[in-house]
């Protein structure tokens, strides 16, 4: 027990079981804990890692665009959940119900916050008077609940981490901007973050979120082929303002309503990452936002020097400000380079004897196994070289795997042949109609994903009735 | 209207009525707004940007102590709560509890986390296998309820936002460490960041965490001579260990159960520092963990030149390091400092026409008022300085006041005649029975704050009972 060493975990492979893959990976790299409540999870400490690391990135940008963090209640009255009619309609179905505080039964019940918009709303009612409080940028980190049916980690939770956005603009014009500026920031992220490549766009009426005008979104393609949203930016109009009381004295004098946006996103960005760049031997995470870069990792410790060469490599990695550390423990170095593996650690470095006497360590890629001996003079300018490089590269893999897999179709069947192979995405024309859509939905299985910024003409009319198209359109499986 | 010019706002002075001057701090300094709902309030985002600043303090000393972050569900099943005895008994009677998943009845209630060292224990029973696992060392940012029946802005809320660590040790010496570690740490965030001096000592019986084999605790002392508890520290031993089957392979491949602790720091020191520090013109901030630590503000903003003069002088500051701003709104300089002052910004810069011919600029203490003219030229040097003579300016006068209201008393008509002035803490000896604690609390009306770690030697019996003493203890009246 004591004395016995643990066992490489195997896990399986993603050709077997994608859906088992994933479990494994989430769990087997001790990303996450099950809870005894359906749908509520652990974020052990190498998963919260990777939000830490997510979050620092996003929430630079948005103090740098002039965004506040606030905190609002975590429980919601009823009869504020229902002052704006489709959102409550979208939220109500699906949410955690208190009823009782302490003993005694709660005279109105509140809901837990499946999203805070009426919170923003009723405390800008208190304190927006003039032009001059305007615009009004807020940001809230906190988690929300919403009671799904089924669950998956990270994917689909009954609780789930986020960022929420809210801003209020004297304008229509502004809180447009706004709108893209934040979706903009969530590309950005995506991209050269996390390395997924994204598709923006608008989402359909029948996608959007429950009481926007518009909802925009970034679109990410998983191994599989499916869809996974990134992140959303949604604009409101004044129809909130309107509902809860809202209003400013403008620069003219007159009482205004003012337009509003909320954009938010979320620890479902984790399951983007995981089934973007993962493989057979668990997960593989882009060093931008990898709580460990480099894991030094030292051969034959019972040999004098090794363990302090180790540690000094691993000293000299973190003076360079790379994340790095040192695998000191018991165990073989055949499992901890299989256990690092799994933790998807962008770079190894080994070091031995023979490497000590040379002055040299080997470097391995997490990525694509490539392996290089490097003098330890040079390493740390090696290592950083490197971990840009596999950023660089798992960012082209995703986007070339993501660009092969979107098909062209000019016909309902060429559209439903496609997706009876459940690869990939969908591009069509669209006449914007609600029918169609659901069309699609019921004989081909897919959802719209989003009306592309990147718009092009495929055909003149919507595969789908035949009338005249919109606008050209993405279709897919969803996660 | 859109015209008008704001009024400066005035408080209650704190003579005049110690609460409501409170009251109309938090909210005329921007920090809170009440919700809808008693006891959950919004963190405006000047609020938040103190507690950024105080988590960020506190996020970087546990990670240097190797501490990792986590995140655990937001809900407790009621029957996870029941597991330990002394705990469930502490915490059921002030939950809230979600009884509704969308329509549906749940089929067992769930609380919302009051405090999380149930969740913790249920995770760590499916994850601890062997002593190479331990310690562990979890962190939490998160926010709890406890459904209050009287609530106050930061003090009591139904809800609150705090951090509580959660950590498991193979030896009960390692997590007696731990414990007193971990006070260290919060005494050193009170004193060095919030300028508050601190007593740190040790609960009794009746005051400790349900649960708990002992408390730690820092005890602060505010303007009016009460006490607010700053940080707490809990050495559980192995009862939840044991009351949660949890056990691990201790190196001589035994069966063992591990060691616990849990510590924890909320949002309710914010309200210490307001009582700690604030003055009749609202709030006064330490400058390590205000948000703004200078403030410029031009004079004549109409005149050419000055507007421009303001911002450079600003951007000096922010590249030196300091978190500056500049007030350019078209409010009169009046309204300005008054604004400034209310919302405790350390620095004032004042740059006008007459200074911009001087080259110099004007800088105010928050603190003192003192007021001294500086060359541009030096404005960055001599405004670091003088930060760092306000904040230990500020924690010497707190200090002073802590210490000069420690009265010492022998007998206990002495303690009573002293709690009748309702003035700052009684010391004295005690036997270490309850009984002669309730006595203290119903007589004298004070409640004990801790055995505190200097220890005296006042006299050799208990005041209240006349029996041997066994210790030393504070009393006080508190938030």
């Amino acid at each position: 027990m004591a004395g016995e060493k643990k066992q490489v975990e195997r896990i399986t492979s993603m050709k077997e079981d994608f859906a088992q893959w994933y479990t494994d990976v989430v769990t087997k790299a001790e990303l996450i804990d099950y809870s005894s409540v359906k749908g509520l999870t652990v974020m052990r400490p190498y998963g919260f890692a990777i939000w830490e690391n997510i979050q620092s990135q996003l929430d630079r940008r948005f103090k740098q665009t002039g965004h506040q963090n606030v905190q609002m209640p975590l429980l919601i009255p009823e009869s504020l959940l229902q002052k704006e009619k489709d959102h409550v309609e979208g939220f109500a179905p699906e949410v955690a119900w208190v009823t009782m505080g302490g003993e005694e039964k709660l005279p109105e019940r509140l809901c837990v916050r499946p999203t805070s918009e009426t919170l923003f709303c009723e405390h800008w009612q208190h304190v927006l008077q003039s032009w001059r409080d305007l615009p009004m940028l807020y940001n809230q980190w906190c988690s929300v609940v919403r009671w799904e049916k089924t669950t998956r980690p990270f994917l689909r939770g009954r609780e789930f981490l986020w960022q929420e956005g809210h801003t209020l603009h004297a304008t229509a014009e502004e809180a447009k901007e706004e709108t893209l500026r934040m979706l903009e920031i969530y590309a950005d992220v995506a991209e050269n973050c996390m390395a997924m490549p994204v598709i923006r766009g608008r989402k359909t009426d029948k996608e959007k979120f429950a009481g926007a005008e518009a909802t925009y979104t970034v679109e990410c393609m998983m191994h599989d082929g499916k869809a996974l949203q990134g992140g959303t930016s949604h604009y409101f109009g004044d129809g909130f303002a309107k509902a809860f009381d809202i209003c400013f004295t403008d620069k003219d004098n007159k009482l205004r309503a003012p337009f509003q946006t909320s954009w938010g996103l979320s620890t479902r960005t984790i399951g983007g990452i995981i089934m973007t760049h993962g493989d057979d031997n668990g997960l593989v995470l882009p060093p931008v936002i990898a709580p460990v870069q480099v894991v030094v990792i030292p051969i034959a410790t019972h040999k004098a020097g090794v363990a302090e060469a180790a540690m000094s490599l691993c000293g000299a990695l973190t003076d360079a400000g790379l994340r790095a550390k040192v695998d000191l423990s018991d165990q073989s170095p055949g499992w901890k380079f299989a256990q690092n593996e799994m933790k998807g650690i962008p770079l190894r470095a080994e070091i031995g004897p023979k490497d000590i006497a040379e002055n040299r360590c080997v470097l391995v890629r997490r990525d694509n196994g490539e392996k290089i001996s490097v003098s330890l003079d040079d390493v740390c300018r090696a290592a950083t070289g490197m971990l840009t490089t596999i950023q660089g590269d798992m960012y082209k893999r995703a986007y070339d795997h993501l660009h092969s897999n979107i098909r062209t179709a000019s016909t309902f069947e060429e559209a439903v042949a496609i997706a009876k192979n459940e690869i990939g995405f969908i591009k069509t024309m669209w006449c914007g109609d609600l029918e169609c859509e659901l069309k699609m939905k019921e004989v081909a299985g897919v959802s719209s994903r989003c009306m592309p910024f990147d718009q092009e003409h495929i055909s003149d009319n919507c595969p789908v009735c035949g009338r005249e198209a919109k606008c050209s359109i993405i279709w897919g499986f969803a996660y």
